[in-house]
């Protein structure tokens, strides 16, 4: 692992707000547009960046890296990259599908002024991962729970978090770096935001409407 | 999607309880020994669904479902093919490495009550899915973030999760007759505990540390 002079984790002084789970969960946007430019601070940076450390996974393995991205090259260059699969998205659009997207912002890249690249490492815990051995992909979901984690402890510090896929995995791969055999499993745009919407963006621009919890829940069976 | 005469989400009554995102992060845990044996009570099972079902996901498709098992032979013939599973891991086991394996409790299905299969749906949102285009896998890790939802919601609420992935997943498929294409990725214990554990069970009984955050953050290359 290479690290430049300004590697190491943020260190927090304080202890994060008190937000509660319920509130931050309902709270929670995947946010494109209301980044205010500010770049989150180093505080609120490392508290969030421990919460994603202190999920929970499989084996104990925690394969998790992140890797902070607040350079304007960078930045430049990925949004760049992000409007370019946006295009060929667009693209395979049915016509009246291509008019309801064309409108929706689909990130925050430059706007945020932070990027949190979350990895996956397969080969972290050696051979013999407990809680792997019959279901291989626990591995990748523990890193994900790390991003929920991130997410949620980010609206308690009134940071935005905005999710981007948008993209190809090997171009982000070169861009930050990332050794075989880690893989960057998500872009997360992180910046202090002027609001949380009250209604998801997929939703407000009639994209998808939600389904009824009723509906996600079965008794017994499926 | 057949449902029975049990079926629908249980009705919460009240709002949650105000547990902070943080405190919630710092408590969580992931059960085994610690549940009293009474079952969850439906308004906070309900509250947790919801929650779980309040996570973000890729084009809005909320692909995840919740099977809510609490049939007493159902749990016992997961809990029978899960100890067979460990069997197996445990076969396959350096001696050392088998000797620190043995004294640890790897699941608490009929102990927790009930039991909560979350199911992945990759036909929900039909062909054209925002934000799926470049990165399919961004679909199963939506129910992933449902799963870290429902965890920390469940500790505001005193509630154990513990996550079993000791199966295998056409044996659960059956037993609780997920049809294709859908896919199991998790079976949650979920029940009243008698408390948290302060360290994690897989570092107290010496199978792995946990790795400093220093060395899980970098800054602008990985």
């Amino acid at each position: 692992m290479s690290r430049d002079v300004n590697s190491g984790p943020a260190q927090p002084t304080e202890p994060g707000p008190a937000l509660s789970v319920y509130d931050a969960i309902r709270m929670r946007r995947d946010v494109r547009a209301e980044f205010t430019g500010e770049l989150v601070d180093e505080d609120r940076l490392g508290r969030i960046l421990r919460a994603g450390h202190d999920a929970p996974s499989v084996g104990n393995t925690q394969p998790w890296d992140f890797v902070v991205v607040q350079d304007r090259n960078t930045l430049a260059t990925f949004a760049e990259h992000v409007a370019g699969c946006r295009r060929d998205f667009a693209d395979s659009l049915p016509p009246e599908r291509r008019e309801t997207f064309d409108p929706i912002k689909i990130e925050g890249i430059e706007e945020s002024g932070t990027g949190i690249v979350v990895t996956y490492d397969p080969s972290r815990g050696g051979a013999n991962i407990l809680g792997r051995h019959t279901v291989d992909d626990t591995g990748v979901f523990s890193a994900v729970l790390a991003i929920q984690n991130i997410w949620l402890s980010a609206v308690a510090e009134d940071i935005g978090v905005g999710w981007v896929s948008f993209y190809d995995e090997a171009f982000l791969t070169d861009l930050v770096r990332i050794p075989a055999p880690v893989r960057p499993i998500a872009w997360l745009c992180v910046g202090p935001v002027s609001r949380f919407q009250e209604t998801p963006d997929l939703v407000r621009f009639g994209w998808r409407d939600g389904r009824p919890l009723s509906e996600a829940v079965h008794r017994e069976t499926f």
